[in-house]
């Protein structure tokens, strides 16, 4: 695909939206409804085009971890159709009023929801990655790219064409839906400089993609970096909560960005919470990485080093350090965190208010998993992902986190004095 | 200034902006005051290093306009020293709850305005931006790396030493205002590539800045675009509401991105209407081009090019069409139109709200002059800007809108299940 085609694909999405962010909600639903369907009609025609992926992989010798995210199955297509249904019947967000205020001239301003437009998603190996998105931007209004891994492209292909066949069948514009056929990575480089023509780049994926789409983009970027999270069992912790939360922050799902990475444990407590601790982590094939105090209370402790606190392990491990008083862990999480899920264990309210003060992360959580930062878990009903960045959506970003506003003022003639 | 000395104001403002983020509203508001006061106080020493800017641009010949703008008086200092005042007695948007809603599993979700971080403002020659930078940015808890155009250079170095200086001894941390110094464009290159340290650039003056800045940016950037402005006088307009809203949208300050440029008549009306408006506008001095229906009604009308429909004239000139009908307005607005205004004026329901529906500009207008549009008189009380951005923030930028968010989750004990 060379510029003039993607460039051309671009127009094709910027027109669509046009359209697209009038569609009635009912048009919008009845195509998501359609799409659920047609995955389950077509499920044999995915799955023959995911073994092409999975055999491919298979071949390269990719870890298992991977093959798992590439390939589907009966349950995930299954899956998949259920978020499709589950968008449905989400509230449709484009329209809604967010606030609304009459000024002493009586003029009547309202802040009304719109769509962005076209956005652009760059992902990598997981295929359900295409079907959460266009779904995502079909509710949300707005025309969306797709540029996924070449791992997974027969995968994202079928996909694609079953889903958008669907949509299209039932009204929605064509062009609201469009898809990167080609793998190699110019393709990128030459979408990222469509300011004129895509409003919004995602990039779903490991650091390293998003840090690349970060730095070539001339289109503005939310990114969903690295969670280097943390819980800090403070002095006045109830320990036995504090254990529940930290056996669940590392080891429900290690291979996510909300997963707890370092455990900081206030000094007065190290020397009742540790060994306890350690042994249901151990229990869990958790391997513990500590400081020097951390190794004076739970034996068999790797010494951590400075890496250990920047680390995303996305795994079984764990980085411990006995701080010495709230401060030093706040101090701790400013310095080596990724400003992502932190989470303190305390029943001290005054406590619990300075952390949540002091600590400017996405999610701030007191006695509770650093694990519920999530779109579903909030009840925003589905996610494009977990925003790291602190412009127009941090956290979250569910249906409302996709979309601008406008805003309209109703007058009776009124004029500037 | 060097890299390095950048590198270093832009870590110090960084510094700053974690104590300024969590700084109490009354120190906030003290500041505020005690900045009022040093205006005022130190009038005398800004007038001088005022009269330095003025004297040099007169050498250089610079036009009234531009003269209009750079030199201040003692009206322009008073005025500078109320809206200092005047933000002081606005609400703190720190700490403030968005929304808080609760999980059937107990949690408590708080969504809670934070300041964005450290903000860079690249502006052109109105000393008085200098102030309003700094007081906006003081109260919504960001630091500010202020570079302003080096026509005001001894202004803007007197206003940021008067004001930092009052602000600091009542209580802000050093940091929080930073000043560049140096003129050279380089230096705003240099300071566009610090991703880690800058949070948002505002670039604020005219077309050719922006465009620069957002092309060299590494960081997000807010943009203030033009405003290609329309009113469109439907068929079923009351012409006396019309007359009124078109004289004063372009007429009541012509220089500004929220002043009408383009003016759309419905076919039916034009006959009636155009005669009448031209001649109120012919009175106040504006210089129409018009296609031919309307150089059809409109006698000594140019005619207009491509071009002037494209056209931000910023000065009494009027580019005027006849449209056929409703859709042809619609679709010459958004050909043509920057998304920034836009009026409507009709008694017909139904035509207005397919317009408010299919307008998508940041401010869509019934019945009002597009000067509405306009942080002081949305009652924002005062203004960054007007964005023409979608992500973020669009529209009049106030206090709220240099806010970002974080999630505040109080749990007691609970864990993923």
């Amino acid at each position: 695909m060379n510029a003039a085609v993607l460039k051309k694909m671009a127009m094709r999405a910027k027109k669509a939206a046009v359209t697209l962010g009038m569609l009635d909600t009912e048009v919008k639903n009845k195509a998501l409804r359609a799409m659920a369907d047609a995955m389950l009609k077509h499920k044999a025609f995915i799955l023959r085009e995911n073994a092409k992926d999975v055999s491919a992989a298979e071949k390269r010798g990719i870890s298992q971890a991977l093959l798992g995210r590439l390939a589907l199955d009966d349950k995930k297509i299954a899956g998949i159709a259920s978020m499709l249904g589950a968008i449905a019947d989400l509230k449709d967000p484009v329209g809604k009023s967010i606030s609304e205020w009459s000024r002493p001239n009586g003029l009547v301003i309202r802040k009304v929801r719109v769509p962005i437009g076209v956005i652009l998603i760059i992902y990598e190996s997981r295929p359900n990655v295409t079907a959460d998105c266009m779904a995502l931007c079909l509710k949300s209004g707005n025309s969306v790219i797709l540029k996924g891994g070449s791992e997974a492209f027969f995968s994202n292909k079928a996909l694609f064409k079953i889903l958008s066949q669907a949509a299209y069948t039932a009204g929605v514009p064509e062009g609201a839906f469009e898809f990167v056929s080609a793998t190699d990575r110019s393709v990128v480089k030459t979408l990222l400089q469509m300011r004129d023509d895509i409003d919004l780049v995602i990039p779903r994926g490991g650091e390293g993609l998003i840090r690349q789409v970060a730095a070539l983009s001339k289109i503005p970027v939310i990114k969903h970096y690295k969670g280097v999270c943390h819980v800090f069992v403070d002095k006045d912790a109830n320990l036995s909560k504090a254990e529940k939360i930290v056996v669940n922050a590392k080891t429900q799902n290690p291979g996510v960005c909300n997963a707890m990475e370092t455990l900081l444990v206030h000094e007065a407590i190290a020397e009742k919470f540790l060994p306890s601790v350690s042994e249901r982590l151990k229990e869990k094939q958790v391997e513990l990485r500590g400081d020097d105090k951390t190794r004076k209370w739970v034996s068999g402790v790797k010494k951590a080093t400075q890496k250990d606190w920047y680390e995303e392990y996305l795994d079984l491990v764990l980085a411990v350090r006995v701080v010495k008083n709230f401060d030093e862990a706040v101090a701790h999480i400013r310095k080596y965190g990724s400003a992502h899920s932190d989470a303190i264990v305390t029943e001290n309210a005054a406590t619990a208010g300075a952390f949540t003060r002091q600590i400017d992360s996405a999610c701030v959580f007191v006695n509770a998993s650093t694990r519920f930062n999530d779109g579903g878990e909030f009840g925003m009903g589905a996610e494009m992902g977990i925003s790291t960045d602190k412009l127009h959506a941090r956290g979250p970003m569910g249906l409302e986190e996709l979309t601008s506003y406008k805003y309209v003022v109703l007058g009776q003639g009124q004029v500037r004095g």
